[in-house]
């Protein structure tokens, strides 16, 4: 108990709070700042061609003097997948278990890091370590990741604890359960705010084990007559084990495919957090030297996403898996909300092909989040005297809230946070007034943050009734047309079928731009929005679509 | 027993097989064609700007003389939506009952048609309709809207039977339960094949019936303490009389909002189908005079579409509803696949507001579709020899053919029909294997079918990258430029941001021009798709991104 006695703490989330994606957390311990995950998000639908999400990390920027530390509690694209970002603009050290220690450097080496520039620290769960202001120790979660934790930063005001991405499963793939009785000790020596998981809030019960999985996988690995192909999460290592483990009961060797997969694989195997009997991992190379029963293809796709391999595979455009009849296809996933169209799409696409399709299987995918019990039990073991539902929607957050509350947390002690929110704990008072900047920086190919709100209302525009360029050449001297108007258009209408549409618009810019050279008035700005209101009107009129109307005035 | 002999069926989906949506099946019995609904399908995500799909009927326009009459089950969009398209093009009877009759009379009206033209026949549920080579009969069926039917072809070698959209509903809101001895006496006589809904088939047990959901939004009602809002389809006519009853029952009132409710709700009041107590509707204008816990809203959206209403209330851009703290807003339907992320997105919304939302409870919720053992019912009253298992997609279907096998129809009298297939039944064969012509056409705004692939693809790669536009204005015989390169971009990147990589760009494109003319190669479709490539490549090494290039050259 060597903390100095403070009195005034922070807590803001940069990310995660009122969404699924991108975790970022901020722990300002009076003047020591502690970055908690940091991770990405992949776009929503009418983010138009944009890559990924990250937070906006303003304010960290602004204070980067005082930022001591970053500690990752697992190692999703969701609590990692901004640390390349973050440590372009900040220098700070990077605490985190040993495997996502190898992730982290497995991503930051993607980025083109020289890893021995940073300050990655491994550290054991039972570690405590200690900054001017408070003492940080750590308690084992089960996920569907191994060696995931939650945090706890001790303080002379009580800890602040963030839970990071749990369940409680009691007969995890790894055998390592969850630190019921370090939770337990955290909670006796006082929590005054725990920051939790809201992701399954809204489902009541308990989370099945993993190890469930295992068992439909060995059924449906002795059922199959064909070859096998598993698509699943590379980041899911314990679903990894139990595919494997599947395959060396029914005698089948495994393919790894994929980048992706290859490389989770062998960061996992190198740790020693995933286990491979002798002879049971085969190349594609070698694959011809085994009939179709015993084989297991065992994939994922871009971004470790299984669906998008599936997708590839179905399409009959995946570079290692060419499906065929009597192949069964298990997708050990369940496609997040908005998915589902395109995996239907492929699965009809697969069926078509005569595979024996596995999916929409409760027992072949159990999610990693815990549900209602389990959060209940989380807050019941660190009996917080504030509360804070993050890592999920406001619904989510607020079925979060509405638990806590049915257990003895009144509401006034429930807070309800955005991202950028400041919840100000001191020891006379607590509030959540204050804001800081926080938001989307979305990344397209190479640029970060360049992607504002103008270039996505276009693209939007663009998407839903193309474009239409028009182009006059007008002498410099006498403002006469001398070429065009030349009227090109993509995404519209076909061109060819549209003549007509064509010829009535060019002779309404034709008129136009006379009525602007007679009436003298040169002023480009005001021709080019006549033509704009002109076509849109004629052209709604004629087509009900609204094209984006670009017009272009040349002078020679 | 009046049919003549005859020796030759058809069964030709041309929309609803393989998908969901867009049904319209043919039944073509020796020299007479007769049609099976006419509905219409909502775009999927990557058909941007698509408003609606329809099926193609090039087959039904070659063949038109020979078609005697459509029959329609129910009066969902997707069973009578290609109507007025079909109309257009043929002019041929419609049998319907009273109440689909009702809402086909709408929509044609709508579409500007008149109904004195059109041939329309309301049916009764027990009439048996004479062709020459076939009696044509019905049977009642429950589902989410009255009036529904099933339709039996009946012909010297058995009957077709087509059930329509179908659940087995025992205690259906209005009363009339699913006509099972009509069923029965049908299977009795013999049926050749049995086409059936598959939208379930993947659901295990029994679909509940209709009227839990109004014991689920009595309680809600009963609950709610300020004003409540209901969002459901205009066309689940069992549902607002269930909304309307639970208003009547917690003495509120109720307002119809938008034009969908108001004119179903006129339709199926004005036919008898709704019963609406008195004193219970007002108008919209009347609200004042009331408190809070005196009102209900029931509202849709476009299309009679819900979760559009949702929307617009969320983002508080819907005219009629101005939602506020304290407001329960009941969302009394499931999103389909691929609208959760909009629907989610509106829930947190309205909670922001201090909406309390109800969603996603299954009570106030249930499918209008028959689960796995109310299709295994309908096989066993049917007692079909050859089956086809329509309105679903593949994975559906194939669902579907295995409860059938497990109640012993045989793999080989089971077909997987996709639109255009022909199943051909004669005395000594039957085979699948003819395909006539069928697909999407595609409706944008006035435009029907003219949006083709190559517009859908443009747009798509508008969404992803956006569109850089290059002018040249060239001297006609020097081939020197005498304006330009004019570089403008929608949805690529924020120009002003960029203004090297567009100089850059200008000096590319400067050096192909001067090439060319330094070489007389006036080719400019060459220049053009140099200026193209060069860009192309330019622009992805430094952006990892691919607008759309569109070169411009005009002459002066």
């Amino acid at each position: 108990m060597i903390k100095k006695e403070i009195n005034d703490i922070k807590v803001i989330p940069l990310g995660g709070a009122g969404e699924v994606g991108k975790n970022l957390y901020v722990i300002n311990i009076d003047e020591e700042i502690f970055i908690v995950d940091a991770g990405l998000k992949f776009p929503e639908s009418e983010m138009y061609g944009i890559d990924k999400v990250i937070p906006d990390i303003t304010y960290l920027v602004e204070n980067k003097e005082k930022i001591k530390a970053v500690f990752i509690s697992h190692g999703h694209e969701d609590h990692i997948g901004a640390l390349a970002y973050i440590l372009k603009k900040i220098n700070v050290p990077i605490y985190a278990t040993r495997l996502t220690i190898g992730l982290i450097k497995d991503i930051l080496s993607d980025e083109g890091f020289n890893l021995k520039s940073i300050n990655l620290k491994t550290i054991n769960p039972d570690a405590k370590i200690k900054f001017e202001n408070t003492a940080v120790s750590f308690f084992r979660t089960t996920h569907n990741i191994p060696d995931s934790i939650g945090i706890s930063f001790q303080t002379s005001m009580g800890s602040i604890v963030y839970t990071g991405d749990f369940k409680f499963d009691y007969s995890p793939v790894d055998s390592i359960g969850p630190d019921i009785n370090k939770m337990s000790y955290i909670g006796n020596q006082g929590v005054l705010c725990l920051i939790s998981d809201s992701t399954n809030a809204e489902k009541p019960g308990y989370t099945p084990s993993e190890s469930i999985v295992g068992v439909a996988l060995n059924n449906e690995f002795f059922k199959a007559n064909g070859r096998l192909i598993v698509a699943t999460f590379s980041s899911n290592i314990h679903r990894i084990q139990q595919v494997i483990n599947a395959a060396a009961t029914n005698n089948r060797k495994v393919v790894f495919v994929g980048h992706c997969m290859q490389r989770a694989v062998s960061i996992s195997k190198e740790l020693g957090y995933l286990k491979i009997p002798k002879n049971t991992l085969i190349q594609m190379s070698e694959v011809d030297k085994y009939n179709d029963k015993q084989l297991v293809f065992l994939t994922t796709g871009n971004q470790g996403e299984p669906l998008s391999a599936v997708s590839k595979i179905a399409k009959q455009v995946h570079k290692g898996i060419v499906a065929k009849s009597g192949d069964t296809l298990i997708i050990a996933s369940t496609p997040v909300p908005g998915d589902e169209i395109v995996v239907y799409k492929s699965i009809n696409l697969l069926m078509r092909l005569g595979v024996n399709v596995i999916y929409n299987e409760k027992q072949i995918h159990v999610s990693g989040h815990g549900s209602q019990e389990e959060l209940k039990l989380m807050i019941q073991l660190m009996k917080p005297k504030y509360f804070i539902p993050v890592h999920g929607d406001l619904k989510m957050q607020i079925a979060h809230a509405k638990l806590a509350e049915n257990i003895g947390i009144e509401r006034d002690r429930v807070f309800l946070v955005d991202n950028g929110d400041v919840v100000h704990f001191t020891k006379e008072s607590v509030n959540n007034v204050k804001k800081v900047q926080a938001g989307n920086v979305l990344i397209d190919g190479l640029g970060i943050g360049d992607i504002g709100n103008i270039v996505l209302r276009d693209r939007r525009l663009l998407a839903h009734d193309g474009i239409l360029v028009v182009v006059i050449t007008l002498n410099k001297v006498t403002k006469k047309v001398v070429s065009g108007p030349e009227i090109i258009s993509r995404g519209f209408i076909y061109v060819r079928e549209s003549e007509k549409l064509i010829e009535q618009s060019t002779e309404i810019i034709n008129r136009l731009v006379n009525k602007s050279t007679s009436e003298g008035n040169f002023e480009w700005s005001f021709l080019k929005s006549n033509i704009r209101d002109s076509l849109n009107e004629f052209l709604y009129e004629k087509t009900k679509r609204k094209p984006m109307i670009l017009p272009i005035i040349m002078e020679v």
